[in-house]
C-alpha cells in the first residue's frame, strides 16, 4: 500500500484531471468528491475513479470543460445545466442559489440536468447540512435492476440520500441504492467465480438466481425491502427523471450504448430550512431531534454514517492508503514525462 | 356481511360521529377518508375506525370541534394546527393554500401539528394528484420498532407515501410503513395464538423472535429492508417531528399513556408541480414518465396500487360489505333511539 497525505491525493487526482483534459473547475471539483471518498474510506468512490474519467473523456463520453449554466426557474427551484460535463461542478454552481431559496422559502430543489454522474451522493447532502439544511437527494442509474414480482430491468441502482445536521456533531447522513446491492459487488463475484446470496437477483423467468452471470447478462438485479423497496426506487426514476426533464435509467442506459461510461442523467436536490419551519422553537426542536440519536445509539446501534466519519478522523490524522498497483496507474496517467 | 351502498356507508359514518359529539366539519372529513378506505378494500383503514374515534373521544383523547388554524409560514411552508382534532380536517383546510405555493414556486411543505392521526396518507396524497401535483407524505407513529441492530423501540412505523398524477389513469400510488409489518398484523397472531414469520420482530436482547408476545410485550418490532429501511424510519422521525415542530414516536406514545388511542403528532407532505419544473416541455416530459410504468406493467408486474383501484372499481359498482358484527357494532353507536 502506499500512504498520500490528504493534500497529495488531492495534487495527485487534480492533476491526472488537469493533464488529460479537463478544466480547472471541473478538476477541482471531481478531486474534492474522490478524495472525500478516499477519506471516508469508501474506496469504491475514491481515487480509483479519476481513472474512469479519464476514460470517460477519452470515450467522448463527457465534456470536459462545460461551464454549468444556472436557471432560475421558479421561486423555489434552481436548475443547472451540466451541459454534458460531470455533476460535481454542475452541483457547485447550482448550491448557492439552492440555499439561499430553502433559507428564504422554507423549502426548495435543484435540477442538475444532463450530467454525467459517478458521485457518491453524501459527499453533496454533507454540504447541505454544513449550512444548517436538511437534504433529501436522488439520482437513477442504468437500468439494472427489476421491479418487484418482474424479471427484466426497468430501475437504475437509483440510491437516495438524506442528511440532517447536528450542532458540534457530525450531521445525520445516509446513502443507499435502493437495489438490494451495489451492481460492483455482483461483478467482484464474477471475478472471484462465486456464487451470489439470494435476494440480490433473478434469472430471465424471474426466479431467485445465485449464479452473477445469469443475473447481469440475462436476469436483473433485485431492490432491497421486497415490493417496498421496489416502489422507492420507482419513485427516485420518476422525481430525478421525467419529472426534471431528464432520463430515465434505461434512456441513460440506451445513450451509454455499450460503452460502460458513468450514466448520463439527471439528479434532483431538496432543502429544507429548519429555522423557517420553526421560527424562533428551532433550537429547542432541533434539541429534540437529538433524543432520537440518542435513542439509537444508547442501546448499541450504530448511526448510518458512523463508519465513514471513524474513517474520516482516521485519514485527517493518517492520510489515506492505496494499493500500489492503483498509484502505479494513476501515476501513468500523468504522462512519460511526469513518470 | 352486510351490503351498504357507497352513499349509505357515508350516512352510516357520519351519523355515528355526529351523534357522538364530532363538528359537522370533522364528520364529513373523517367519514370521508374511512368510507375511501372500505371503497378501496383496506378493511383496517375503512369503517370500523369509526368505533376508535368514538373511543378516542370518550377517552378525552382528540378534540370533536377543534377548528384547524392554518398558518402562512414561508412562501413555500404552509402549517396548519389542528388543536388536538383529527388529521382529516386539518389536512382539507391546508391543502388550498399548499396547492397555491406548489403552483407558484414549484414546491411547498404542509406541516400538519397537534393533530390526532389515523388516517392512511394514500387517502390525502390521491388529492394532490388529482390536481396534477407530484406528492410524498409522511408521520411517526408510537414507538414499536427498533432500528437495525438494536432491540428497543424508537421508531413508529412510520409510513411513506409517493404520488405521481397521470392523465386518463389512476396515479401511481403507494402508501407502506417503513416497520416490516404493521402492528396488528402481529396482534392478530398473538390473537390466534401463532407463530410470527422472523423478519418481524425481536426479543429483549435484539434477538430474532417469532413469539408475538415477546414481540409485542418485550421486545420490538423491525423495519422493512434492514439498515436501509431503519434509515428511513429515522428520516421520517425527523422530519415529521422536530422539523415541523412537533412530536417524535417516543414522545407520542409517552402522551398516549397507555390509552391505545390514535397517536398525537404531526404529519409533513411535500408537493411538486411538474409544470413549474417543466415549463413548456411538461407535456412530453409527462408522457416519458409512462414508459416506466409500461417497463414494470409490461412485464408482467404490478404497480403499487393497482389491487386498491381494482378494489375502487368493484365498490362503485357493487357498494361494500362488512360483517354483520361491525354493522352492529356500529348501529349500536347511534344510541337506541337509532337502534
Amino acid at each position: 500500500m502506499i500512504r498520500l497525505t490528504l493534500n497529495q491525493a488531492t495534487e495527485l487526482a487534480e492533476s491526472i484531471l488537469l493533464h488529460n483534459g479537463f478544466s480547472p473547475a471541473h478538476a477541482a471539483a471531481v478531486t474534492a468528491t474522490v478524495v472525500a471518498g478516499e477519506r471516508d474510506g469508501c474506496a469504491s468512490h475514491g481515487l480509483y475513479r479519476v481513472i474512469g474519467c479519464v476514460n470517460s473523456l477519452k470515450a467522448g463520453k463527457v465534456a470536459a470543460a462545460a461551464e454549468p449554466q444556472v436557471i432560475d426557474q421558479a421561486p423555489s427551484i434552481v436548475r443547472v445545466d451540466a451541459r454534458g460535463g460531470f455533476s460535481q461542478l454542475a452541483f457547485q454552481a447550482g448550491l448557492p442559489l439552492l440555499e439561499a431559496k430553502a433559507r428564504s422559502n422554507g423549502i426548495a430543489a435543484l435540477a442538475i440536468n444532463h450530467c454525467v454522474h459517478f458521485s457518491a451522493l453524501w459527499v453533496e447532502i454533507e454540504q447541505l447540512t454544513a449550512a444548517g439544511l436538511v437534504a433529501l437527494a436522488c439520482n437513477p442509474s442504468h437500468a439494472w435492476v427489476a421491479p418487484a414480482g418482474g424479471s427484466q430491468p426497468v430501475f437504475g441502482t437509483n440510491p437516495i440520500a438524506f442528511g440532517w445536521p447536528r450542532v458540534g456533531k457530525p450531521p445525520f447522513v445516509f446513502d443507499f441504492a435502493t437495489s438490494a446491492i451495489a451492481r460492483g459487488d455482483i461483478e467482484l463475484h464474477r471475478r472471484a467465480g462465486k456464487a451470489i446470496p439470494e435476494g440480490w437477483g433473478v434469472d430471465a423467468e424471474g426466479q431467485p438466481s445465485t449464479d452473477p452471470n445469469v443475473v447481469l447478462d440475462r436476469g436483473a438485479m433485485l431492490t432491497f425491502g421486497g415490493h417496498k423497496g421496489s416502489a422507492l426506487a420507482a419513485m427516485v426514476e420518476l422525481i430525478a427523471g421525467p419529472l426534471i426533464g431528464d432520463l430515465t435509467s434505461a434512456e441513460s442506459l440506451a445513450h451509454d450504448a455499450g460503452s460502460k461510461s458513468s450514466p448520463y442523467h439527471g439528479e434532483l436536490i431538496i432543502a429544507l430550512d429548519p429555522q423557517r419551519f420553526l421560527g424562533v422553537g428551532a433550537e429547542a426542536h432541533l434539541a429534540r431531534a437529538e433524543s432520537v440519536f440518542a435513542g439509537i445509539q444508547g442501546q448499541g446501534a450504530r448511526l448510518p454514517s458512523q463508519r465513514r466519519f471513524d474513517a474520516r478522523a482516521r485519514s485527517l490524522e493518517e492520510g489515506v492508503q492505496i494499493p500500489e498497483a492503483l498509484y502505479r496507474d494513476l501515476k501513468a496517467l500523468l504522462g512519460s514525462d511526469r513518470n
